[in-house]
């Protein structure tokens, strides 16, 4: 019975699959009154209704004004998603700091802290505590403007399991299973964990350079090298949640020490502490990406943090592709730079939580 | 209105997915009543009905006896899948040899033929006139055997393009450019093309080593060394149908010259033309594997063709990939060994065609 159970939907299911569709419709295309969202989404008048119903007692909507827009007859009263009013926590832990962001659900980032400080040398205990404290700034401003965080996730630069949120090494950080679950008393949710590349790569989707491409790999340098594979517009994580491990695909394997014990990844030929000169990182990173490129046969490579500096290394990097895959004489690869900033995988890390509030919106409790 | 759009469902779409959950449910768990068989699925027993009567007129079912097995009251007529008189014919060409294979609904191998000769010292054509003469001789075969073959697919070595079944390059045949659409007419359909490697993969889903898996990497062994990508149990052909060339991941950069033009592949260091040792073969499959983990982190690794021989480059290639990846000593990724025997490609490609007939049992016309 496996395949034909799995296949069933009950009603639960089908009303959620509504809510979501009524709340991206909204943001998408605009306000409306309930009769033009019974059209958009396929329901009768009444269920529209019942459903606008259930979002505002989630404040996830707003009514606002008569409105005659699309419809004939009388008036109806225009309905908007409440874009601005909620949002969600973004933090993010990278080598030499800490950062916070609110992104609200049209997408804009409202609030961003950065704290400076060398994580690499500090217990992780005392790093979790400078995350809670710009945490709870964050979350008093968006307070303070008018945003209701409906929760949060947190960045990492390490394996970790998403499930448990544990995390299981961090190289450059040097940390060794580390519980993350313990925020959460201080925050009031539960907080989301996940790879600092594979959010980033979340975020460079929704809203950076690869916005409308289905299948793409990114990879984010500094220190450390992370990565994040998108195969068919979703993020892939493995399955222990430890995929897109760019940083630790082979360069040579007789080449330099690794943080990771390994000799040779691509992190040790190319990060910002192995003195590579931009001709050798161009280089190092042309051989792992042909053999990223022949297992995945991605649309684009996007290069990410310290990478996204150098157009010259862009250019390279492309060539070099073109000339040295096996399908790059006819469907060559492209390779674009990032065009968010350094906070991307905090960006990223809200906007997991606003993406799983418009696929469930009853995920936000009933406020009423 | 894309998100929206994309969600809705038509009639159409409707009954298909209620032919094939009727289909699947007699493959999966026996012959039926009508009855039974409405409740299975979630339908009235009228509907239930109409798709046994739909799926007859394309002889997809068989009607039996009485049965009165899981019902109470008047017994109803027993309804089965046409396990064995439906079938699909794959083809697969190899360095040395051509292979046709018919394998039925129920899964089993029927027919299988294999014509031995040296495809690198022979044009295109010639080739493809063998492939077209053990092709005709097995749905011969299939016919007397009472087999109705719904189509058929084609394996090949190579980087191709399923949707215009263009092949682009095959290294290890010297082909460049080569259209396989030309045996359309010759056997009376229109034939199926991928790569083998990604049709192994397939077939180890199916029916081998992979059965139960979700998420696995299969390399093949041979002159050349093919892979294939199985993501929560879809293949990943990448966007031009050219993923899972795991054959072309880097093991060295300085290394030996490789038939795709580029120095240092896996290919290049243990294929068996590469005169390696098993040792050799081991180290050079672990540096290979070291990169495709960290990036895909699957469940399993499934060695198939001539790397399946040895049990103890399996044991030795687990143990390193232990050691030397990042979540190694959390999660290490097993390694298999391929169940299947040397015609894996071909059956995989007769499964791509039966995979779509049960999903969408509409393409097999109306013959009553």
């Amino acid at each position: 019975m496996t395949a034909v159970a799995r296949r069933s939907m009950n009603l639960g299911a089908v009303r959620r699959h509504h809510l979501s569709m009524l709340l991206e419709s909204l943001l998408q295309e605009g306000p409306a009154s309930r009769a033009v969202l019974a059209r958009r989404i396929g329901v009768t008048k009444a269920t529209a209704s019942a459903l606008v119903a259930d979002l505002a007692a989630r404040c996830l909507i707003i009514e606002g004004g008569a409105s005659s827009a699309g419809t004939s007859g009388r008036p109806g009263v225009e309905v908007a998603a409440a874009g601005w009013s909620v949002g969600a926590l973004g933090l993010q832990i990278e080598v030499d700091r800490v950062v916070a962001c609110v992104v609200d659900l049209a997408g804009a980032v409202r609030i961003e802290h950065r704290v400076d400080g060398d994580n690499r040398r500090t217990v992780p205990a005392r790093v979790l505590g400078r995350v809670e404290a710009v945490a709870k700034q964050a979350l008093a401003e968006a307070g303070a403007a008018g945003i209701r965080c409906v929760g949060g996730a947190l960045a990492v630069p390490g394996l970790v399991d998403p499930s448990t949120r544990a995390l299981f090494v961090a190289p450059n950080l040097h940390w060794l299973d580390v519980d993350l679950t313990r925020l959460d008393q201080a925050l009031g949710f539960e907080l989301g964990v996940d790879n600092e590349a594979n959010l980033g790569a979340l975020a460079e989707l929704r809203a950076g350079a690869a916005v409308g491409l289905r299948t793409f790999v990114y990879v984010s340098g500094g220190v450390g090298i992370g990565g994040g594979l998108v195969i068919d517009g979703a993020l892939v994580r493995g399955v222990h949640g430890f995929a897109g491990e760019i940083g630790h695909v082979v360069v040579d394997p007789n080449g330099p020490q690794c943080a990771c014990g390994s000799r040779g990844c691509l992190e040790a030929h190319a990060g910002t502490g192995s003195g590579a000169t931009p001709e050798q990182v161009a280089r190092a990173l042309t051989v792992a990406l042909r053999s990223v490129v022949h297992l995945v046969d991605p649309q684009a490579i996007i290069l990410g943090g310290d990478l996204a500096a150098s157009a010259e290394v862009t250019e390279r990097v492309a060539e070099q592709l073109r000339q040295e895959t096996l399908g790059g004489r006819w469907r060559p690869c492209e390779v674009r730079r990032s065009i968010l900033g350094t906070d991307v995988a905090a960006i990223g890390a809200a906007a997991t939580v606003l993406n799983a509030t418009l696929a469930d919106p009853t995920l936000v409790p009933l406020s009423a």
